[in-house]
């Protein structure tokens, strides 16, 4: 497509929003390498401000606005990790971000946005309302509205976690991200397949869209995902499926268990809190050990805001 | 005292150790440093191997007995991470470690030190029975006892995370560790004084014997210590007490709630996971905010042990 970001706007991405941005450590495990079989390579994104790589994304496409643009702030629809990250992106940028939320969100949710002086209008729980309730908000006030993956800025600013990692550590023969609405996942994938490296992409089996559209060659929904990862619910887009089609080996998916043990791995070995979302990367490599062995892999762990009194163990 | 070491002493463990232990990263927090008021560094011994400090001075021990010593092995009688630190250090020096443990102690804790084959001896839950037991292990094998912090070989190797931190992090003014045996806040507070800094100990409030010795000067033992910081039950010995006498600045007592919150804080907001024991330094920070206002503080993260199965939240 051709707003298909190239490998040069990921780099001016990351120049962009470097002022802002953790330059998040890369981990490894001795254990979980001997476990494995390869050597792994943790990028940790549940370092990130607002304890998520969306804050990349939202970074980049609050300051990439025009001057007049940003005078009028920005909109969202989403409940999750990207609303929190627009309206701190948005707060540190020094204007307005609108963030639309079903009046069913949990308060966590709530919280993390007001926490960041995201001004919220609550809406039904269904799509169509949050659409109303945004174009409300665009007509009374001109914000521009930024999707959480559909949106070439918010692609290539996801895609400077794995521009870092490739600065952090050399000889990686692959990279492995979640794939949830596909926003991390083709700005990784524009990164590694310009390092000619393999790409590949982890889901849950119970949110198997991506891998399902993917292999059918042909968009199929998101409907009735039932997982764990609560990050990974939603569908691709057109932009981010072609994206994905072009670049990516390989999708892998994860059953429930196998999330919830990778997950439990990763805390009890090495003292890092990951969201269920991040844990499918591992997941997937444990599932595949033959296909990884003696391979040094990058793995994106996309976050870590996991509601620490509702935890799976 | 004549065996305390020096600064010198703590240079040398480090050279001896480097090869085996990690360089552990030092993280911060922007919302931790607001909420304090103080620049605060965190030095994550949460990600030394097994999990804590403990494999710094273990290691340092191992390696300093002479190669006869070595042949015949090591003992220790301490449950905790003592022992899973003083089975690995043993093993990767190629010797053996006899472990004493009471027959009650959490499977957990026996799986570690079994993880690292430590060759353990079960006794009955007393002191008596657990140097009885130790005494005949020594007899049988000429083993070297390696007591968990009465020791400064031990003492000189947990200094090294302090030695790290300031070769990481420039300009510090303060140091705050957690004391229990003092074995950490000894090593420490030598190389903490050897760079003029200030040095804080922070111990909870239901286990306050070194607060209570070093402010009656004359020691007091540890009895029917009460506290969710398991690491911090014991009591000082004679040469951690003197070390503490003469370089510790002030030690601060918490309770068990500002343990627990200042615990909720760093998993929630660091995204990393530390025990108890730990959060002690941050919650010495919280309770006293005005005399920490605006200084560089280096706090030391003991470890990350802790049971995912028990929390306290």
């Amino acid at each position: 497509m051709n707003n298909t970001p190239k490998i040069s706007d990921i780099k001016s991405a990351h120049e962009r929003i470097k002022p802002f941005i953790n330059k998040t450590p890369v981990l490894t495990s001795s254990y979980l390498n001997k476990l494995s079989g390869a050597e792994l390579y943790f990028k940790c994104e549940n370092f990130q401000k607002v304890g998520a790589f969306k804050f990349r994304g939202a970074t980049n496409a609050v300051l990439s606005l025009s001057s007049d643009e940003l005078k009028n702030g920005v909109v969202t629809h989403s409940s999750g990790n990207h609303a929190a990250a627009l309206a701190l992106a948005a707060k540190n940028a020094g204007t307005k971000a609108y963030i639309v939320m079903p009046d069913n969100a949990p308060q966590i949710k709530k919280n993390a946005v007001a926490d960041y002086c995201g001004i919220i209008t609550f809406c039904k729980p269904t799509l169509e309302a949050r659409e109303n309730t945004a174009n409300e908000i665009i007509e009374k006030t001109n914000a521009t509205f930024i999707h959480p993956y559909d949106n070439e800025k918010i692609i290539a600013g996801q895609g400077t976690a794995c521009l870092e990692l490739l600065e952090q550590i050399t000889g990686l023969d692959t990279i492995i991200a979640p794939v949830g609405g596909g926003g991390l996942l083709s700005g990784t994938s524009i990164v590694a397949k310009a390092n000619s490296l393999q790409v590949i992409a982890a889901e849950p089996k119970n949110a198997d869209d991506a891998f399902q559209s993917f292999y059918s060659d042909k968009f199929v929904p998101s409907t009735n995902p039932n997982t764990i990862a609560d990050g990974l619910l939603t569908s691709l887009s057109d932009l981010t499926f072609s994206i994905i089609q072009q670049n990516v080996d390989d999708i892998y998916t994860v059953t429930e268990t196998e999330i919830i043990e990778a997950m439990r791995l990763v805390w009890k070995r090495m003292k890092i809190i990951i969201e269920p979302s991040s844990a499918t990367v591992l997941a997937a490599v444990l599932a595949n050990k033959e296909k990884f062995k003696n391979k040094k892999i990058g793995l994106i762990i996309s976050g870590g805001n996991v509601d620490l009194e509702k935890l799976p163990y």
